[in-house]
């Protein structure tokens, strides 16, 4: 198996991530902090490590890879049992209503581990198994959607982005890279949590991509320029009638991008096959964060504001929606 | 003439942007201080004046009221003459390139101020009358622009925003409210300068409107799910063809309204009859603008960055551009 560690910046390889740090606890990288500080947030059981997930203090695949090393936690508990590994992927599952990857990882690891218990072969060591063959697998599934994407990735493209588009889009322009293709990345700094200016665009820069951060108002400013030819992001869910579940902002940038021609790629590890567009429950998150910047008001305490966390996108908007096994494109139909 | 000071919230009446402090000097009120300091910078002359306007101290109509003050700062000077009054109106004209009322309206009084040379009739006070008249002519417009827009604002509406549309924006929403129309304003923040979280929702809310800020991602978002059914802003430029010249967002706001719908009225002061779509000269300001919030970094020092101000919003995005005379709909052409 090609190790995919190369193709990533240090704050998504696993160990970049969140680690059992030897000492009973959980360590998850702050990303709130990155690149500003070097924090991490130490989770003592599977309700502090989903208190994490809720909170932000990880997202996009950071939820699924806490969620794998929650199970390793959960697994070296005195009273380790079948119910606490279920209470554990219920209560991790519920964390992010939004987030498919960690809640369809969980449900299907969490008979396996019953079927330990079952048999009597349930061990710490035999959940560290399920957990590294689950990593394994999921790095094998970036590697296939990098490489199906980076196909789509011409010499002299401007590719627009939102959020953090996590491992599948660094291996893709890590392989294009290799391949001779010269591109620009387009940044939005993806307000509230300002992922594309903290986690993309200094990502970008260890691995010395040309990457230039442009406010969230601007990426159609840049399609008619001409200057945008190729829209990618990841997803937090990808429904099998097409629609894209994403960071809030995605949608105006789908819109845009059929409005100019653009096309607009999707990745997903996995098509969701649970919920239909209307299942999707659309998380509020606290207005403060709208009027707050790191921390700093930019406007007056008395005015309302709304959080809306992620964006509904039409199928018709998609031009693909990459995943491992197979390529959906949802605006063909 | 009716007064529209009672529309406006304190920021866009008259001493509100700007005043001859009695001290040989033009205070400008700071708006990118508003609304967390009262802050006000002096300029002793044109120059200084034109460097606050660079410098972005004020901005949208503020200029304009600006540049007919600093007209009264230069009639107070010693050595005032047509050559003074010449280089004013040409160096404040190139202070902002794509802002078109304070260039044409300069251009229109410059000859009244010469022929006073002329006539031997120069005096202070007749230069104040000059900038009386065109303020009072503003704000004449500004009602007859605001009752126009009224008239398509219904019981109901959710109207989006940008940037900080001003006087006709603020006349329109009052005079509807005094209709008994009942309705809502989303206002995106707006970065890098935060107009829309530092001006207009303050304003909103000190007038007592239902108002709720955003982030400049999710316009689309609340278009989806109905809530947003008109979109109003001022323009920077409005050109005769039916471009509209606005703060950079408003481009993307549009697409996606018109993707919805969603009708899209501009106003202006003005149509600008000089200049075509291809002599729209879009200003780059300071990337380093985009790399912070209110002085804070939101991203790591090698990131670069790119700032375009304003968007050119082509003829079929923009249902009525309202001006004063007349109302051009662009899109039925």
């Amino acid at each position: 198996m090609t190790d995919i560690a190369k193709y990533l910046p240090p704050i998504l390889r696993h160990d970049g991530v969140c680690f059992l740090n030897g000492d009973g606890a959980l360590a998850v990288r702050d990303r709130r902090a990155y690149p500003f500080e070097d924090k991490w947030v130490l989770c003592r059981d599977f309700r502090e490590a989903a208190d994490a997930i809720r909170a932000m203090v990880t997202q996009g695949g950071g939820p699924l890879e806490v969620s794998l090393q929650t199970l390793r936690l959960c697994a070296r508990e005195r009273d380790a049992s079948p119910e606490l590994f279920r209470a554990c992927a219920e209560t991790l599952s519920a964390a992010r209503p939004t987030n498919a990857a960690a809640a369809r990882e969980l449900a299907r690891l969490l008979p396996e581990i019953e079927k330990l218990f079952a048999a009597g072969t349930f061990s710490p060591e035999a959940v560290d198994r399920i957990a590294q063959r689950a990593l394994d697998a999921f790095d094998a599934a970036y590697l296939k959607i990098g490489e199906k994407l980076e196909a789509r990735i011409a010499d002299g493209d401007g590719i627009l982005t939102t959020c953090f588009a996590e491992h599948s889009f660094f291996v893709a322009l890590s392989l294009a890279r290799e391949h001779g293709k010269r591109f620009r990345v387009f940044i939005p700094e993806t307000r509230p949590y300002l992922q594309g200016a903290r986690l993309t665009a200094p990502s970008l820069r260890e691995l010395g991509f040309d990457a230039v951060l442009v406010t969230d108002g601007m990426p159609a400013h840049f399609m008619a320029e001409g200057k945008i030819t190729k829209y990618v992001t990841a997803s937090d869910a990808a429904l099998r009638d097409g629609t894209v579940v994403n960071k809030v902002g995605t949608l105006a940038n789908a819109i845009a991008c059929a409005h100019f021609g653009i096309p607009y790629y999707a990745t997903s590890t996995g098509i969701d096959e649970r919920r239909g567009r209307r299942d999707v429950v659309v998380e509020l998150r606290d207005p403060e964060e709208v009027k707050r910047v790191r921390g700093v008001p930019i406007t007056r305490a008395d005015v309302p504001a709304c959080y809306p966390c992620f964006d509904v996108v039409e199928p018709r908007l998609v031009t693909e929606i990459i995943a491992p096994e197979e390529t959906l494109c949802p605006n063909m139909r």
